[in-house]
Order: structure tokens, then C-alpha cells, then sequence
């Protein structure tokens, strides 16, 4: 039979009231004929409480006891779904990672899936049993300790299983219905999408369109997984939610699939920094070293053997970034006049794979900016995508200008 | 170096200041020179959450999964209480029953332990770790799914890593600071004892002394473990709580060392039954089939072919015997006039390995009872403890009368 993937998350098992609606949906699956893997994560809240606890106890803790610890909220919700489906006459069991095993390194706390074996599964389900309910978030080392993926960690999980099954799809339950072309609460003309491609998702999610976790987009691509996000608080057909899928499976679409918008970025500025090789290498070398995220990256013209450096970093990070850069002109290894930074900017882009075939999308979102008065301070694009730093208080405007300008209100 | 067991029950680490508290005194032992091997249980009120949730979602559930989702508590304190130790900078890590392995039978929900490997924590101590924080209660079936020891499973995990390490001695942690020579609440001359023997430990576990579980005690006695039952509430000497132990190690004791009580306990004669071979277990095979706990049982003379059969059980299970033994009147396998049950009567029993060698005890308890005019309804004895049925109501005044009698206030 084939195998469908559902993932349900905090909210959609917050209750064992939400535990039996999300298992009716888990029902109706089966009931066309799919032997369903059932990912779950931990009741919402549980696991906020394990990780308080874990630093109240151990601000430095040790990774191997907080995967431990904070690993038991999704056990729990896999026994008690469990459970609910054998109370609605539905053989199932429940798998914690150890048991599948879901193999993963030993980075505890952040570990990567590298295998899950698939026999002991499938073979219960040639036996009869039509749900495995397998504990997301969680792995065991080579070591045979507990690890966990990271917060999130769930989606990629539910992806690793449907490519390990080669599963038809992969749902994922959540609190919201869908994909939208932007942030419905910025735009209230945002629209819901029926299907966006890979690259489109993996680029709003990077962006800050908080749905689907990156790693959980990336390995979907790599795999060829095709996900689906939907709400687990309404009735659901099967055309409900936004398919993230291969560009082949979109027919027609916008050539701007969605506008992304993310608050907390800082423009920094290197100013009258030497122009000479390797200079780039040594600032970006330090910043990594000081686990600062670098986004964009600009170099004006040098002018005299002097060059500006301006690059963006989320606003948490300018502190550490500002450390990292003493610290390496203090050392001799750089230098520079001056670091300006401006944390009062944001991030706007426009993403979409039809860019690849149609110019004048860059053209057009400048001219839109400009007709509203908005500077721009930085620009960087990538195939499927171009953002612009601007000043923070034209965010919303520009995300609604944008949207009007490319009409993302109706269906490609 | 020498290891020392120590466990503590969930009111011990029902916070994380409690977890702390308990951490030092495991601090001390380690000071000490001993490796530790600590035990903990749920954190209080964890567990009794975790099996309402299980009740409310499945009735009738499937015990796998009941211990899966059950278990959990456990991981989360040993992982806190590693974390704790760390931080006092104690070299210590968290088992979950799995890692280590706890091998158990499949019974799910009342599994017993087969197994303990000690190679895995033996060769972390060689290492130089020095507590090794077990979650208590848990195991592993052969099939590989996590089974749990029954309510109080963490004594006798405890025991049983004792056992299997040859620990010096196994010390519970618990809200009382030791066995009594009988409820405080009810005489307030009761008098802790430092030291008792494992079948006095046992008789009074077994007849309601609510302190350490009759099976850990059991185990202890097999395996001659060292027992210590001390309260993580106070400041603890090496002389603290009571010591369960070999008799050998008591040189001087009193002739009777406790008096026990139960107060739930219920009489039931069977009138008028047929006196034939095999009457009696036909009756007590219907009731064990039913699950009803019978302790004591009595024979009056047979007249004329017919006989009395009196025997007690909890009160909570008077209306499954009444209704198992309708059941084999109807079916013909069983005849008799009537079942009256009497749910007003209590269980009083004195209990002490004197009572080996010294004789005249019994004579003395039935002479105290009657000199305070309490009627006896039925005994029985065993080698060393003499049980007595009596009505409800001169329950404290038994125990106390008694108490006085055999001088428990003095220590032997």
C-alpha cells in the first residue's frame, strides 16, 4: 500500500482533545487505503518547560543530558496518539527514535538524520498494522545516546521518514491553512497558494516566513518529497493547503510566486577598509569564527586603495560582529577607519522561479519603491530572488506596493 | 572503589531545589570514596499526570503503549539530576532503562527484571565517572519496547542494581526518616528502629508499613542488599533511618518488632458448604480468577457434612468475590447457604524473628486484647508474626495496647 506522511506539531497535540482530532485525520488517510506514518511533536508548551528547566539547572549544560531531557515531551504525545487510533479501531504503535533507530551524527542538539532503516516499520505494516506514530525531533548517536535535530526539528523528521519510505507525500499539520503570497497580517490582500516550487518555499522560508523549517524544505528538494502544508483546525479535502513541490508540478504561475519580509536585520559598515586580496576573506573569516550570520554582502568602488564593506547580520548579532572586528583591527589582521552600524532597516524581497525566464523583475520592483518615496540602501538577487534593505518603517508599505505591483492577489 | 546505591522517590525530586538537595547528599557519598549509582523516580505528581492522560485516551488500553508514554517522568529527572551533578562539577551522566540495558520480562506494566549488564556502567566508572544516574521504574522488553516495574518500580530497580553491582549498600531516600515500630499517627510512642531484619521488612511492607515496596524488599532479601531507608528532608549521619538487613547483622533486638495494621481489610464466610475434597480450592481457584486478594483463611469444624469458610480480602474487592462465587453457585461447581461479608474490621499483627525462638507471644497478644475487651473474629500466624481480625473501631486501641505490652517504646 503506499505510504502517505502526516506530521503534526505543538498546537495540532496540544490536548488530548487536539490528540483526537488530529488521529480522525490520521483515520481518513488510512481509510483510502494509506498505510500513514504519523511524526508528532511534543504538546505544546512541554517542551518550552524541559528546556527551562534544563538551564534553570545548568546554564552550560551538557548537550547529551538536555537531548535526554527535552527529547520525553515528544514520547509522550507518540504513546497517548498511539493510543487514540487503537481507541478508534486503527492498528497502530508507537516508535521513539531509538527503537526505528533514526540514526543520526552525534552533534547533540542539532544532530542530522544519517539513516532510518526502514524494515522494522515496514514490516509491521505487511503484518497489518496500517499507523507507525514515530517521536519527531529525535535520533540516537552512534553512541547510542539520545539526540535531538534542533528546534523544529520535527518537520525535518517527517521528510526524512517520507523520503526513507518513498512516501506519495508528506503532510504537515499546523496552525496555519497554507502558504501565502505574503504576510496576511502585514497585506491583507495576501492570498493562499496553491502550490509553490521548492526553491520559492526554501527562499520565503529563509526569509522569515515562519511555516516550514528551512532543513525540513531542503532535504524535501533534495529527495523530491513533495509537502504539503495545511491547517489541523479545519475540515480538510484533499486540495487543502499549499503543495510545495517540484517546479515541473506547477503548470501556471506568477513569475513573483510571494513578498518575504524579515524585521530584525542590521546594515553594517566597514568604512575606508584596505582594498587589497583577501581582504573580503579575513572579515567574513572573523565573523564566522564569532558565528555571526552574514546575509548580504556589498563592496562599493575602491577609490585611493580604500574600499567600503557593507554586509547585513540580524540585529542580535551586530553586538558580537562589532567584537569580532575590534578584536581582529586590534590584531593587525585588518584594517579599517570606522564600523557603522544601522539597526533600524529591514529586509523585502520578491521570489519567484519565474525570474529565471522573465526580465525586468528587478526594473520593475525599483521603480515600484521609488514611485512610494522608499530609498533603497542595499540590493543583492539570486536567480529566483531579489531583497533590498530599506529603512524599517517602510516595511509595510513596501510589501503592499509590491503586492499590488505584481498581483499576487490573483492566481497566476 | 566500592559502590553505593542511592534512590530517591518523587516527592525527593519533586523541584529542581529538591534535585539540588538530593545532588549534595549524593556529593557527600562521592567524597566518600564511593562510585554511586543513583535512581530517581518521576518528579512528584508526574506520573499520576502522564497515566491520567493515558486512562482518559484509552480505558482499555494497550499496555506497551502505557509504558512508553508512562516512563517518561523518569527520563527527565535523571537527565536534571545528571545535569545537577555536573554542575557541582561530580562527573555523572543519565541511563534511560534501555541504555543500559534493564532487561525485563514483556510483561508490560508488571514486568520483572532478568538482567542487568554491568560492563556498560562498570567500564564509565573505570573511566573515572562517578554517579551514574539510572531512571528508575523502566526497562526493556526482549522485543525491544520500554516496559515499566509496576507503581513503586523504582525500589526495586534499585535493589536490583545493588544486586547486580554488589553494592555495599542500597540507601532509599524517601519522606519518612525511617521504619517505625508502628504508625506514629496512631501511637505517638512509636519509636524509629535503627535496624530490622529483611522478613520483619517484609511482613510489615506486606501488611500496610507503606514505606518501601514488598517486592524491593523481597529482592533485597534474596540477594542480601543492604537496605537503609532514610528521609532526603533532614541532615543525614552515616547512623541515619533504619537499616534493612540479614538478622545476623541485628545482635540485640526485642522479641516482636512492630505492630502493623490494615485498616481496609474485609471478612467473608461462606456458609453451610459442602464439606468434600477439593471444596476449598474450588472456591479460592473462582476467587483468584477474579483477581481478589485473599490473605487470611479459616475452616471451622465440619458438622454433618457441612462447614464454615471464612477468609479476608480488601474491602474495595468484597463485590468481585461476592459476585465470583454467585458465579460458581450458579454453575452448580459450588454450594452454599449464604456469603456474608463484614467490611467493618480492621487487621491488627504483631511481627518480630523473636518470635523463632520465644515462645508465649501469641498467648500475651490474645491476653492484651482481652483485657481491653476486644473480641477476636479470626487469626492466623505465620513464623514469626501473629495476625488478628477485630472490629474497626478498636483499631488504635489494639495497636496501642499492644505497643505498651511488648515494650516497643524501649529499644531491645
Amino acid at each position: 500500500m503506499p505510504v502517505l506522511v502526516m506530521k503534526f506539531g505543538g498546537t495540532s497535540v496540544a490536548t488530548l482533545d487536539r490528540i483526537k482530532r488530529a488521529a480522525k485525520r490520521v483515520g481518513v488517510e488510512v481509510a483510502k487505503g494509506y498505510d500513514v506514518i504519523v511524526i508528532v511533536s511534543a504538546m505544546s508548551g512541554k517542551t518550552n518547560e524541559l528546556v527551562g528547566w534544563v538551564n534553570e539547572t545548568s546554564p552550560m549544560y551538557d548537550a547529551r543530558e538536555y537531548d535526554a531531557v527535552v527529547s520525553s515531551g515528544e514520547n509522550v504525545t507518540a504513546g497517548l496518539m498511539a493510543l487514540t487510533l487503537q481507541e478508534m479501531d486503527v492498528p497502530a504503535r508507537s516508535w521513539q527514535g531509538w527503537q526505528v533507530p533514526v540514526k543520526t551524527t552525534s552533534s547533540h542538539s542539532a544532530a542530522r538524520i544519517e539513516e532510518i532503516p526502514t524494515e522494522n516499520i515496514m514490516g509491521r505494516f505487511e503484518q497489518g498494522m496500517r499507523v507507525a506514530v514515530v517521536a519527531g525531533f529525535q535520533g540516537v548517536s552512534p553512541e547510542g545516546r539520545i539526540t535531538t535535530l534542533g528546534r523544529g526539528g520535527s518537520d525535518t523528521t517527517a521528510v526524512a521518514f517520507a523520503a526513507a519510505f518513498g512516501a506519495e507525500r508528506c503532510d504537515i499539520y499546523t496552525d496555519v491553512d497554507g502558504v501565502y503570497t505574503t504576510d496576511p497580517r502585514i497585506c491583507e490582500k495576501a492570498r493562499k497558494l496553491d502550490r509553490i516550487a521548492f526553491e520559492e518555499m526554501l527562499e520565503l522560508a529563509s526569509l522569515g516566513a515562519k511555516v516550514l523549517q528551512t532543513r525540513s524544505v531542503e532535504l524535501a528538494m533534495r529527495y523530491k518529497v513533495r509537502l504539503r502544508v495545511l491547517s489541523s483546525f479545519e475540515e480538510q479535502s484533499d486540495e487543502a493547503g499549499t503543495l510545495v513541490c517540484d517546479e515541473d508540478e506547477i503548470m501556471e504561475s506568477n513569475v513573483v510566486a510571494g513578498v518575504a519580509h524579515s524585521r530584525d536585520e542590521a546594515k553594517m559598515t566597514l568604512l575606508s577598509v584596505a582594498d587589497r586580496p583577501g581582504i573580503a576573506a579575513t572579515i567574513f573569516t572573523a565573523l564566522s569564527d564569532a558565528n555571526v550570520n552574514v546575509d548580504m554582502i556589498v563592496q562599493n568602488i575602491s577609490e585611493e586603495g580604500r574600499t567600503d564593506m557593507t554586509f547585513s547580520c540580524p540585529t542580535d548579532q551586530v553586538a558580537r560582529a562589532d567584537k569580532a572586528l575590534a578584536a581582529a583591527k586590534a590584531d593587525g589582521v585588518l584594517n579599517f577607519s570606522e564600523l557603522v552600524a544601522d539597526t533600524n532597516v529591514c529586509k523585502v524581497s520578491v521570489v519567484g522561479i519565474g525570474m529565471r525566464s522573465h526580465t525586468g523583475v528587478a526594473a520593475k520592483m525599483f521603480r515600484v519603491l521609488s514611485d512610494e518615496a522608499i530609498n533603497i540602501k542595499v540590493i543583492t538577487t539570486s536567480e529566483i530572488k531579489i531583497s533590498v534593505l530599506i529603512d524599517r518603517k517602510y516595511m509595510e508599505l513596501a510589501v503592499q506596493a509590491l503586492h499590488d505591483a505584481f498581483e499576487l492577489d490573483k492566481a497566476g
